[in-house]
C-alpha cells in the first residue's frame, strides 16, 4: 500500500515475522544509525526477539501511558535521542501502539525539523487506524491531543501476530475504530463488518487480516486529498467529539476506541432526536454498537464535565458545540450548532439506554 | 510576492503604514477572532498604534529573548492562547522579529495541528530573511534551534519603517544576512550589495527597500523546490555552522546576523586553506566582511567550546564536522569532512585577523 502525503509519500506493508527480518525490512536505511522507541509492554512480551532486533543500537523503553505523551513529558524522550548522538540522517524506529506512535511522530517531525522514522504498530488500534494518515497528537495540560503535527512514518510494517498477545482492553479499543470506519463506508463494507463481528473469536477469525486492511483502505479514501483535515476527513471524527471528552473526563480510564463506540452511540441518539436518521437505522446501529460498549459507570461522569471538555475540542469553529452526526452507512455530517441544552438532554437520555458497569 | 509551499502557499507584501490599516490588511480574516503576540519592545515604541490595532482582541506581550523560544518556555504562550479561548479557525497575528516569529510559527504549526497566522516582521533580520522560507526554530536545553517545523505564515506584511527605530545591534544582525545572501547570488547582486554598503547611512539609504527585496528574492531562489532542506537550500547555512556555535558559546551575547558574519569569515579562511578559493577573492570578501565584524573578545571563546556546539549541528550527517565553504560569489559548497584538527587550526589563525573588542 503506497500512501500519498504532502510531507512525504510512504508505504504500508502487511508483513509476517517482522522481528526476524531486521536487515531486509530496514535495508533502505542500512547505513543510518538507529535509535529505538519500544513500548514497555511489548518489550516484556517479546524481549528476546526485540533485543536481537535492536542489536547494538540504542533504545528507549517507554510505558504506553497518556501522561507520557504530554508536551512536558516529551522532554525526556527528546533528551534520550539527542544524548544518544542522534543525527538528522539517523533513523528512529518504533515498536508500540498509538501512544508510542504519537510520541515518536511528534518528536520525529520536530527534532531537527524532521528525521526519518519507521513504525511497527503493535496494537489493533494502531494497525487498523492510526498508523496511516500522518497525524501526531500530544496532550497539553489536562486536554487530550490539543497539539500535533502532520508527519507520516517513512514506512509502516503491520504484523498482525502482535494482536494475539494484546490485552482485551486494547483489542476492544481497536475494534471501536474498525466499527466506526465500516459504518462510514458503504453497504459492502458494512456487510463485511457484520460478518466479521459474527465470528466466534474475533482475534483468530479468518476475516481478521481482511478487516484490518479494509479499515485502512476506508480511512485512506477519506484523507487522501484532504490530508490537512479541512473537509471530508473531518467526518472521521464520528464518535470522537464525545469520545475525546469522555477519555479526558474519565482521566483516560476508558480506552480510545471504547470511548469512540460510546461517542457514536451518543451521536446517533442526537441524530435520532433531530430526525435525520430513521428509528430503524438507529436501532440497527445500536444493535451493532451495544455488545461492544465498555462496562463502566458512565452516569458517574456528569454532563457538565463532558461539556467542559467538548468546549476544548480543537475542531470547534463556532460558539456552539461541534459533533459528527450520522444519517446511515457512509452518510455522516458535521454540525456546528449543537447547544449545551440539546447535548445535555441527549446525554441524559443516553444514560438510560447505556448498559453501565454491570452490563445491565 | 507569492511564495509556493507544500504546507500552504502564502504572500509577502511590502506595505507602508501597516499600523493604520488593520481592516484592509486583515480583511481575509474579518470573521475570525484574533490573538496577538507582540514583542515587548515594539509595544513600548509603538504603544498607541499597536493598542489601536489590537482593539478588543486579546494580546500576549513577549520579550524577544532566546530563552523564551525554548521548548519549556513555550508552555506559557500555548497556555495564553488556549486560555483566551483560541479556536482552530481563529487568527494568530504577530508583531516582532525572528524570536517572536519562531515562537509564533512553532506554536501556530503545532496548536490544533496548525492555525492561521499573519506576520508583521519588525526587525531587519526578519524582514529581509527569516520571514520567508517557512522554517520555525526552537531551542532545547542549551542548544539553539534543535527543534522546529516547516510552517509559513498565511501572509507577511513588511513595513520598512519599523527599521528606523531599531537598535544598532539588531540592524547589524540583519545586515549580516543581507551580506550573506548577496555573496551567494551573482555579480549583479554582489554589485548591488557593494553599492548599498557604500551608502553614507545604511538605514536611510535610497537603496534600502531594494536591498531588502533583493535579499528575499535571492533567498526564494534557493528554497523554492527544496523547501524541506535536503539539497541546495542547505547552502544558505553559509556562515551558520560556526555562527550558531558562536551564538550558543557566547550564551547569545552575539546576535544572529553578527555571528553569521564571523562564521562567513571563518568559512572563507577554511576555504582559503583548502585552496578552493583564490587569495584575491578571499581578500575581497574579507574587505566586505571586516567593517561589519562585531566588536567583542572572540579569543575568550575556546576552540574546544565551539567544537562542542559544532557537534550538535542538526545538519551534521557524518562523524566529521559540517561546514559551508565558498569558492566565490554564488559558488558555495557543503563539506562533511572537516576534522576537529583542521577546524581548530583555522580558528586559531582566524583569531589573529579578527579585530577583537577594541576593533584593532
Amino acid at each position: 500500500m503506497r500512501i500519498a502525503s504532502k510531507v512525504k509519500d510512504y508505504t504500508l506493508e502487511m508483513a509476517e515475522d517482522v522481528l526476524g527480518r531486521r536487515e531486509e525490512l530496514l535495508a533502505p536505511w542500512a547505513k543510518a544509525r538507529k535509535h529505538f522507541f519500544v513500548d514497555e509492554n511489548v518489550l516484556s512480551v517479546y524481549r528476546d526477539h526485540i533485543e536481537a532486533f535492536v542489536g547494538d543500537d540504542s533504545i528507549t523503553v517507554i510505558p504506553a501511558r497518556e501522561t507520557r505523551k504530554s508536551y512536558e513529558g516529551l522532554t525526556e524522550y527528546y533528551s534520550a535521542l539527542i544524548d544518544s548522538g542522534f543525527r538528522r540522517s539517523d533513523l528512529l524506529v518504533t515498536f508500540g501502539g498509538g501512544i508510542l506512535q504519537d510520541i515518536s511522530g511528534f518528536i520525529a517531525s520536530t527534532l531537527y525539523r524532521g528525521v526519518p522514522w519507521v513504525f511497527f504498530p503493535t496494537t489493533l488500534l494502531a494497525q487498523a487506524d492510526s498508523c496511516i494518515g500522518s497525524k501526531t497528537s500530544i496532550n497539553f495540560g489536562d486536554a487530550k491531543n490539543l497539539l500535533g503535527t502532520f508527519y507520516p512514518p517513512d514506512a509502516i510494517f503491520v504484523d498482525a501476530s502482535f494482536c494475539t498477545t494484546l490485552a482485551d482492553e486494547y483489542f476492544n479499543s481497536g475494534l471501536g475504530e474498525i466499527i466506526k470506519f465500516h459504518l462510514m463506508s458503504d453497504e459492502r463494507g458494512y456487510d463485511l463488518l457484520k460478518r466479521y463481528l459474527a465470528s466466534p473469536d474475533l482475534r483468530t477469525s479468518p476475516l481478521f487480516e481482511g478487516i484490518v486492511l479494509s479499515t485502512l483502505e476506508i480511512k485512506r479514501s477519506y484523507f487522501e486529498g484532504d490530508e490537512f483535515d479541512s473537509g471530508r476527513r473531518n467526518l472521521l471524527n464520528y464518535g470522537h467529539c464525545f469520545g475525546h471528552a469522555l477519555e479526558s473526563a474519565s482521566a483516560f480510564g476508558v480506552s480510545h476506541g471504547e470511548a469512540v463506540i460510546v461517542g457514536m452511540g451518543v451521536a446517533d441518539l442526537v441524530s435520532l432526536r433531530r430526525g435525520i436518521v430513521s428509528p430503524e437505522t438507529y436501532e440497527e446501529f445500536e444493535a451493532v454498537l451495544r455488545p461492544h460498549y465498555p462496562r463502566f459507570d458512565l452516569a458517574a461522569i456528569s454532563a457538565s464535565e463532558i461539556v467542559r471538555y467538548l468546549k476544548k475540542d480543537k475542531k470547534r469553529a463556532s460558539e456552539q458545540l461541534t459533533m459528527i452526526l450520522s444519517r446511515g452507512v457512509g452518510d455522516q455530517l458535521k454540525v456546528d450548532d449543537l447547544t449545551e441544552e440539546e447535548f445535555i438532554s441527549a446525554y441524559e437520555e443516553f444514560l438510560k439506554v447505556f448498559p453501565g458497569k454491570e452490563g445491565v
